[in-house]
């Protein structure tokens, strides 16, 4: 069966470095967006620029536009609907309701604190963790469908639900912009000789804080729960004797990254398993999907469903 | 008056360095280190290796070590002492009793998560504040000695007390250590799926923490009181709404940098004013050094004994 069209809906950083990406592997691609220059330079990078979409077809705008994006758009009722947002619990009640099993959660972990067309490069997503949900009503093809064009831009899909999905991202994206907010803000109180003695550190803690700051608050407001709760955690951490938390941070910022081959059926229970171990699908075969396991102490039976430790 | 000799005690990265960039800029440069790999590398930059040391004598080890840094050398009895310890109010009590006024105190603030003599740059401090303690009892043609070797590293020379470097580091430097240490340690409990999704914001909220943790406690331990008093106003910060602390932090980390010149007197009031104020020497002329101030709203007055703001 040969790939199913892509269309994608916003042509800025993250859904214009998408198209870009899927023309480069010899994909066709058809795209829209509000903004005639986008479109012209999705248009200029081999994009068909029109409001017939159909096959997977990719939301990729801001959160507060999600549930508006597909109107004035002519989209095959038969289409796979998938998104970029970086919070999946309500994006899934929005969607999900509207379009039902043909709706399929998911987020690259990728994009910089640029924005825009002009932002637009076919490598962003080349080695990217791309989250993509596996809810109890999610239908297998249709995921695999939007696996294969995630696979096809050059990222890793992780199997997860909206919910795990939500968790996780709270600790590492969503927390880590509260706390570089916070750091920059204290900093800036403690006054212009701190600010001057800043260096590497400061740079790095604050740099993700650059961000366009409604870009921040739709992401954290997005999913204020499981973010409240993660920082929550982190302040935990911080009560801690500094001693036992520098080695502890430490251990878990420099922990080994090795990852073996695995064999995944295409099985939900499965996938999800891959993805609660730190794995992620490489490829997709006709019968399962090939994929990486961190190669750090887990046990090979933490894909318990049938992942099949060895040379893919 | 010919510029007077220097000796470096400790050729690791921040010693070595040091050592490296003044060979560069054509000062002689003498060195020890208890390593005799380290001595040896230095010998091939052009050090000259010897436990006879002159001139401004700079102790590059850490900060368990500074105490009996001199111990086993021949150190001329009028030379002055500096050091480039990440705190200095400890410095000050161990090395200034000791040393009295011969003693001057510094912080480059520069060097990287890596160490050692392997790490050896001689460009590290080009463009980095180097903060530089001016105490009641500092003498002043001493301080303007140290700053000089500063200078011809390639940083700016950032006039300090001792406690007032302390704390200001405390907030842009060691805090983020402690942030970082928290963030990697909460994810790590999070689980290998959130680890597996880490990605930009995660990695650069935590870069700090994959130094050496023997080193990040010492300075930290070190610094305990103003790090727990940073550490509890970025606290006070994350219990803002939001909305507001992601506003503010935004606009600290992209505060315009613009400077501009000032010319200011040989006098410590005026200098430590210099550096409240945000500034730098970047020049020292016969009666007066040339800085640069933070071009975003200060008042030309914030120099108040003698700063002549305009084209030095």
């Amino acid at each position: 069966m040969p790939a199913p069209p892509v269309g994608v809906v916003g042509l800025g950083q993250l859904g214009g470095s998408l198209a870009a990406a899927l023309v480069a592997a010899g994909r066709p691609v058809a795209g829209w967006d509000v903004d005639p220059a986008a479109r012209d330079a999705a248009a200029a990078r081999g994009v068909r620029i029109t409001r017939e979409l159909s096959g997977v077809v990719v939301l990729a705008v801001p959160l507060p536009l999600m549930a508006t994006a597909l109107d004035g758009l002519d989209v095959d009722p038969d289409a796979t609907v998938t998104d970029l947002g970086s919070v999946k619990r309500p994006v899934l009640e929005q969607l999900g309701r509207a379009l039902g099993s043909r709706y399929v959660g998911g987020h690259p972990m990728c994009g910089t604190e640029r924005s825009g067309h002009a932002a637009v490069d076919a490598g962003l997503f080349t080695g990217a963790r791309w989250a993509l949900c596996l809810e109890p009503g999610t239908e297998l093809p249709r995921w695999l469908r939007v696996a294969e064009v995630a696979l096809a831009a050059g990222a890793e899909v992780v199997p997860v639900t909206a919910a795990e999905h939500d968790d996780a991202v709270a600790a590492v994206s969503h927390v880590p912009h509260l706390l570089a907010a916070a750091l920059a803000a204290a900093a800036g109180r403690a006054g212009p000789l701190a600010l001057a003695l800043a260096a590497g550190s400061f740079r790095d803690g604050t740099r993700v804080i650059g961000s366009d700051p409604a870009f921040v608050r739709a992401m954290v407001d997005g999913n204020a729960g499981p973010t409240a709760a993660a920082l929550a955690r982190v302040q935990e951490q911080l009560a801690r004797p500094w001693a036992e938390l520098v080695a502890d941070g430490h251990a878990v910022a420099t922990r080994p990254r090795g990852r073996r081959a695995v064999r995944v059926p295409l099985d939900r229970a499965a996938l999800l398993a891959l993805g609660r171990a730190g794995g992620a699908v490489t490829r997709r075969l006709a019968a399962f999907v090939e994929g990486r396991l961190p190669d750090d102490g887990l046990p090979d039976d933490a894909v318990p469903d049938g992942g099949v430790p060895g040379p893919a």
